[in-house]
């Protein structure tokens, strides 16, 4: 079994593909679910989220842009605000700057697609191994094209889980990874050093930061289901 | 000062830009200035490679792919080869599999470009930080565009002479960087350990994988200048 850990979106997966995007989109999809959501929509634009609020939709609109909320949306992709609130028979459309976007690339090609945090890492980790029949890729979601610190420590959190789980081949992103998971601090510390935590943080955000960085206190995978969803969005719910 | 290392080409690159190829192009281009070639021609093809090659032309062709010798090349981008050989006169017309497009790519919008590896990291960094303005864009090439730990390790060791020498302000590639040049063994240990590294091992280069680890053993700085050069070429020069 490969391992292999993309520090940016790549392209080409055959198999599994974990997307992680901790600060914020993928911490808050888990919180989302946590809360009661019937089901998340990925959307790869926010005009697509916009359009499919109609009156008396089942929609909720959740998303940002460089950390801000997007005008018309309800939420703005905070954990902290998602955990405040009951998603229980709703429907959340998500669309953020990085996240949204690493699992449209992903779902091109690969068979098995969860989203991943710190949150939810030991169980992402699991689901990951019993899905895989031949490679595990772990996708870091980034920032605006460029390699987030977060995103690539909360990768060798899960790599950490899987190596104690069976044997794997592991390429130099899980190499990277795994260096960084291991020396670079506890994950509050890892996710406050790096840049987009920083940039949170001088947003008001900083609790947003802290909620990220809890470690596998949720055991709930979103997973892509491929029961019909709105054109433009991939379906994820609760596994 | 801004210090920002990509883990993989970007582009968008204001002022300097420090290539960091080390297995091998980069540390075979320092072995062929050492040997005393008057300039290095990178292209972007290795067809405009062997083009530029006519009887009694100045030039001699070194390249591979995947690690093995292009047909109809002189040389295979090995520096254990360039270093039991004398260069004096020539130009080497160098194409490599990512070391020569992330040149091209750099060339697209940096004003200053240098080519490095471990063994000229300490005269490149200074050269580096005598050039630069506002920002120090250390560019890993990576191999088929997957990061490479060998290419990041060694942008970590820039990185650590860069901030012994001045103020910088730095971003997540450069903290990840300086993360695995801090806990990633000696640089023999590094690069023995990367995917790229044992492929050449496998492939009989161990020794190039050897002489790729000596670190700063060399002042020498390939240097992009803008005197005029074959089109489809970028020519570096002694610096
Ligand atoms: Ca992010
Ligand atoms: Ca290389
Ligand atoms: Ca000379």
């Amino acid at each position: 079994m490969r391992l292999r850990v993309d520090l940016l979106p790549h392209g080409n997966y055959p198999d599994v593909v974990v997307i992680i995007d901790v600060l914020r989109a993928t911490t808050t999809a888990v919180t989302y679910l946590e809360r009661g959501a019937d089901a998340l929509l990925l959307t790869a634009t926010p005009e697509i989220a916009l359009n499919l609020r109609t009156d008396g939709s089942p929609y909720l609109l959740g998303g940002e842009r460089g950390g801000l909320p997007i005008p018309g949306f309800d939420f703005g992709n905070s954990p902290v605000e998602a955990a405040g609130q009951n998603f229980t028979g709703k429907t959340v459309v998500m669309n953020t700057t990085n996240g949204t976007g690493a699992a449209h690339t992903a779902a091109q090609s690969g068979k098995h697609i969860f989203l991943a945090a710190l949150t939810n890492a030991h169980a992402a980790a699991r689901r990951a191994r019993a899905a895989a029949t031949e490679e595990i890729a772990i996708v870091c979601a980034g920032t605006d094209e460029h390699v987030g610190l977060e995103d690539v420590y909360a990768a060798g959190v899960l790599a950490e889980y899987l190596l104690a789980m069976g044997e794997f081949s592991i390429d130099d992103g899980a190499r990277i990874a795994l260096t960084v998971r291991r020396n670079g601090g506890n994950p509050l510390e890892a996710l406050g050093s790096s840049g987009h935590g920083q940039h949170l943080t001088r947003l008001g955000l900083g609790e947003d930061v802290r909620a990220a960085a809890g470690l596998s206190t949720s055991t709930i995978v979103p997973t892509l289901t491929h029961d019909d969803a709105p054109e433009g969005t991939l379906k994820f719910t609760a596994g």
